[in-house]
């Protein structure tokens, strides 16, 4: 099957709680995220889906919550809280440590399936790189 | 099993008829495409096929028939044959849009078969980049 | 199911014994290994296993055995002594011709299995670019 895939950047802080090293620290990436949409038949113009409606939909979604922001454990509500109070920002939290895995399985399983109910198309993969050299797929 | 990929770029002009936006206008991509090999057993050299064998049988397809041209929906023939008239090159036709979908489906389900006819490796996957932020798999 | 992948680079010689072209010369390339790791449950930080758990591991081998090295047949043991008289370096053999698809197989069956015996994840892919052009997967 033919699948079509945009590629995203954002920039976001986090830590991993409990970590033995320095990723327990609050450090941030410029994270690059690969969406793969998957049609069992091509639209009409040719295509699985626009390139530009995935990126619209999803960077829209990234920018309002992601990018430039601090993702975070809800175990970590006392370091969003002084963050938020001096800057103002809202905190993004997951249940649990914001590593590249949780960050992905959040965007797939929860925000994906709220951003595109077109039965068309399935998102089918996710790909996020945390640096250049280390990325999880999903 | 192993597979092995070889990437092979080339310039290209197209245009997505019925396009609601920007893609209904003539413009160009630098395409970049992978095209993976597979085998059930290497060869005596320890190959699936040797890396320089797929890329000049596909470069030098690719070099005849898409780099530097224009490829077209066959329903674009009246712009096909302006461009053609004035330049002297042979637009390359599809049935329908040359979205990256449909460049990529034409080249593995018609281009690559003729190409590759040794039964020792099959052609099982292309990848085919519109932009570094872009591309397809089939 | 979840993969995390951690990329490693290194700069090692080849020559691929009976190539019909100049593979069959000593010459090197920058090779760029992509470890995948997956498991079935992400461990309590929230990964399948952590990045730098990868690196440490598979660099440390690779820094000892092929980094700045040269990959050979084990054919191929007049022109490994030859070298490893005159540089001092103990030159790394391999049963057949050290090409990708070789080093791949035996980095993925016979050295990964030795690195990790941990339980809780399996190493289930490796791509390693020859260049940046050409790449295996096994």
């Amino acid at each position: 099957m033919i699948s079509c895939t945009r590629k995203i950047e954002f920039d976001a802080g986090h830590r991993v709680v409990d970590h033995h090293s320095k990723c327990k620290f609050l450090h941030g990436h410029r994270y690059v995220l690969e969406v793969t949409a998957q049609a069992e038949m091509l639209n009409d113009l040719g295509m699985v889906v626009d390139f530009s409606l995935i990126k619209n939909i999803v960077k829209g979604w990234i920018d309002d919550n992601f990018d430039h922001n601090v993702i975070l454990s809800s175990k970590d509500k006392i370091l969003g809280q002084a963050i938020a109070e001096y800057t103002g920002q809202k905190i993004y939290y997951l249940a649990n440590n914001p590593t590249a895995e949780n960050i992905a399985l959040h965007l797939k399983m929860e925000v994906m399936p709220k951003l595109f109910t077109d039965s068309s198309f399935q998102i089918v993969k996710l790909k996020l790189f945390e640096t250049p050299n280390c990325f999880v797929e999903v």
